[in-house]
């Protein structure tokens, strides 16, 4: 079992991460909450069909008596619509303010119940179980809860600091390759960021291989939480250092919004965005030519993305609305060399333009 | 100018009330913000027709570019949906995150604008700049922002603390007498819970003196606002202490959502549950019955109220869903003597029911 420690601000909480610790999650909530407290269980159906049981199984062996509120699947459901039907099933199950509440499954349910989690009677206790590659890597820790509007990504959220992120790497089998494949390039991301052994690792490994090989996988969903939890410990709130984070997520952001979240996965997004951010560093010149060939080989070499007919108008015009956008002024996180990358902003637009133009290219293979 | 100094465990901020304040808003929120910022004012329809050039000419003479965004009046578009509606003006208006929302208007607004300032982009600053006696007196100060659910009242929300509450008693001159006289039931729940003062010039003060008063008024608003201050200043998050501000709402909150809210005025609502508190208390011998006389008469010498039709077993169902109400057991808010309450539980169901049926009976006249 590796224990990795999240210190906010305001509170601190452990990321456990073990291969088949689903089946234990009764016994470790029981000795983090003490006694059987009322248990609400947020899911979509897949990962109640796949691991519902596990988990159910073993929260009862410890004394807990759960319920399950289904949500629907998919990003387009990432509503606030969603959180006030989710708040609606609470109170008719009788949900009071000891309620806790378990995020059980990816990105989404990882999101939409944290936000539920932190309205909810202003504010019930909320437990992460993630499910997807993406969710165990990065989304689950860190607190950061958000729905869509109609106008964009995650621009309604709350600070949300769960009570425990536990991870089971052992569910990651069941996900279909192109979901596991989506989530990996997060673990990427991480390693361009501030971790060039998990950058060189990666770029080495095939997708093949990181599925079936149970300690690699371990070792990378390890490094990648101590990632994010180093950079969540120093910053709860937003400013620079977790802001790099965001690699690749400007970009992405404005391609999945402008496909109205239906054609790239989260992941395949951020994918995009990656080589785009690198391309732009390397056309202002803030990093080597190479850097951006190693990145973008890196992230092509898992197989082809899906293909990006975004045009260059309509990408600039998203960017704007980026509600890490200030004052009409886009940051972009760039990176300098493998394993670091910095905040810039004032990127002049043929750059961004020619990073465009660069991953439209590309996605043409 | 009477400064009245609010300090939670986050943070700290200033009440300030004084007779034609919204004419010199600019000038204060100048002096808070240090610079101009972005400013957004949400209200509702009435208060922009009645006030919005004084409070806006008053923005704009002092360098800022403020700009209105509108909702729906009405408690029944306190909704989550309202604050999506607002969120996406917010994006379409350019608000970022150093965006400031100004809540101008009563409760509905206070609780809307509150929620759209702490969820928008994970949270941005807010005004409170209250215009009915309720919202002057109670909602404004204290953080606690909320929406209905289709199955209860402010059953989802958040803790969010203004940077400012900006008070002017001139905007209660133009309010219909109805909301007024509701309005200023919350003043006389102050007196009942810790200022025997303030409810012995409430008790002896008509509702036409009170409006035509201006001092008087001034005092009044300044004493309940000091009692919501002291309090929320030991105790930011829900404790017993806060909780004693609920007296009258328990009952009250139930007699609105069997009305599905659209019988009762929420002060109507909260004298009515102010009243049946007080016969409770008289019934189970926690106070003298002529304190419960008392608080009867000073209730219903301002006037007569709607008429309370909601039948005993409905009334219980409703207030095991409240969200104050902790695993089944209802917590009341009950008067010991005029200036003194407690938090008593377990309170008989033939004592809800006598008080129940006082107040159907009282509502006939």
């Amino acid at each position: 079992m590796v224990r990795i420690p999240v210190k906010t601000s305001s509170c601190g909480y452990e990321g456990v991460i073990e291969q088949n610790v689903l089946a234990r999650a009764g016994v470790v909530l029981r000795a983090l909450l003490g006694s059987a407290q009322p248990l609400f269980v947020v899911t979509v159906p897949p990962v109640r069909r796949r691991w519902g049981r596990v988990l159910l199984q073993s929260l009862e062996a410890s004394g807990f008596s759960p319920m399950v509120l289904e949500m629907r699947d998919g990003e387009r459901f990432k509503r606030l619509s969603t959180v006030e039907d989710l708040a609606e099933k609470l109170v008719k199950a009788g949900a009071d303010r000891k309620a806790v509440v378990l995020a059980f499954g990816g990105g989404v349910v990882g999101d939409v119940a944290g936000m539920l989690a932190s309205v909810y009677m202003r504010g019930v206790k909320l437990v992460q179980i993630p499910t997807t590659v993406q969710a165990q890597l990065d989304a689950a820790v860190g607190g950061k809860t958000g729905v869509n509007l109609r106008v964009g990504k995650n621009l309604v959220g709350t600070f949300c600091q769960p009570q425990l992120v536990l991870i089971d790497p052992a569910t990651l089998a069941t996900l279909p390759e192109r979901e596991f494949r989506a989530g990996m390039y997060e673990a990427l991301k991480c390693g361009v960021i501030r971790n060039a052994e998990l950058f060189a690792r990666l770029e080495t490994s095939s997708i093949k291989t990181l599925r079936r090989d149970g300690e690699l996988l371990t070792w990378v969903i390890a490094e990648s939480v101590k990632l994010k939890a180093k950079i969540v410990s120093t910053d709860e709130k937003e400013s620079d250092l977790r802001r790099v984070l965001n690699l690749g997520h400007t970009l992405g952001h404005a391609l999945e919004a402008a496909t109205a979240y239906r054609q790239f996965l989260h992941g395949e997004a951020v994918a995009w965005g990656m080589i785009a951010a690198a391309k732009i560093a390397s056309e202002v010149g803030f990093c080597d030519p190479g850097v951006y060939v190693r990145i973008r080989e890196a992230v092509l070499a898992w197989g082809a993305l899906p293909r990006v007919n975004v045009q260059t108008g309509k990408a600039m015009k998203l960017l704007q609305s980026d509600k890490k956008t200030e004052r009409g002024v886009v940051h972009f996180v760039l990176p300098k060399e493998i394993g670091k990358v910095e905040i810039v902003k004032n990127i002049p637009e043929h750059a961004i333009a020619a990073a465009l133009a660069e991953i439209r290219r590309a996605s043409r293979g």
